[in-house]
């Protein structure tokens, strides 16, 4: 199947594009309003995208109930993301309901807010990772009413549960991170094998 | 276990950082220089970012035995996105060594590059779904001198086989993508369960 997305119903361009590029890491992603309410919301069009510094982004569609999210790094240039472990996932999926403005997603999941280091967000207790982010850009990718923001942030915090880390290695069978494929699909990451790079 | 990558090794706070961001899908990333020499090289700094008009990206670091990717697609503004299926997981970490410059990875791997429809960049034959992509924006994301580039580009047509897929929906099953842990790990994507976006 050949497909032009320019000559088909965007739904359907969707549903291949979430469909193919698979399974994808969640950025959980809490942040705070100049008001001081707290927003938490989940985004899979979101990885690392540099190594040094650590660099993560994450895309905030404009159709997303997640214009809190957007609003909130705009107005604070921080956010926190947690990663999603199984143990979470639930509480996570409470979090991606189309909640009026100024809802705290930390209540609504039952959730805990603790407070960063060097930002203002809170990260997430329960999440086995949390990683304190300022904003390095942010780029308005779709020129669609629609809209489509990518922010790109820079890691100034790791926290990791003492108990899935040694010596910098985080142990995937102690993080259990979860990922999203098409539809309403999470793929866990249990289910692995290895591969050595060729020397040449 | 609280890291501040400023005063942590590169190499470390890297472990952690790809280590946490799991399972990340892999962009199988064909090109052509503009002598015709073709490309394909891995990468798992990428994911969807944009649903309309759909948009991907993946970063190349310019420590990446991918150099070859940042000039051909600064060169020519377009590259494929192949998926990567289990059934050609091998044949893709063939690709991922530092060969040098000029080197064909096509024929490294034993994959077969077909021509696409409206880039000149190759599609992979073998991949279950391919996606021709014009650049939108290269962003140099690191002022560090090691550097990494951000690529961003839209889809322009979608290359699908028909046995993965109905009604544009793509079947996992069938897809079988496989996606990047930490160290030499990879996830398949055949652990699955729902979770259903609650109504508010």
């Amino acid at each position: 199947m050949i497909v032009d997305p320019a000559s088909t119903p965007q739904r359907d361009v969707y549903k291949l594009l979430i469909g193919s590029v698979v399974p994808r890491p969640i950025g959980f992603v809490s942040t705070v309003s100049t008001e001081g309410v707290f927003n938490l919301a989940p985004f899979s069009f979101f990885n690392a995208v540099c190594g040094d510094p650590p660099m993560v982004c994450f895309a905030i569609s404009h159709r997303d109930p997640s214009k809190d999210t957007a609003r909130n790094v705009a107005a604070t240039r921080e956010f926190v993301v947690n990663i999603v472990s199984e143990e979470i996932a639930e509480k996570m999926n409470l979090t991606s309901g189309d909640y009026a403005q100024g809802v705290d997603e930390f209540a609504v999941a039952g959730l805990t807010p603790v407070a960063s280091e060097a930002v203002r967000a809170p990260r997430v207790a329960e999440s086995p990772v949390s990683m304190e982010c300022r904003v390095v850009q942010m780029i308005d990718l779709s020129p669609k009413p629609a809209g489509t923001d990518l922010v790109i942030g820079e890691v100034v915090r790791f926290h990791v549960k003492d108990e899935i880390v040694e010596n910098f290695r985080i142990d995937p069978d102690k993080l259990k991170a979860i990922a999203r494929m098409g539809g309403n699909e999470y793929s866990r990451s249990r289910d692995r094998f290895e591969l050595i790079r060729p020397k040449v």
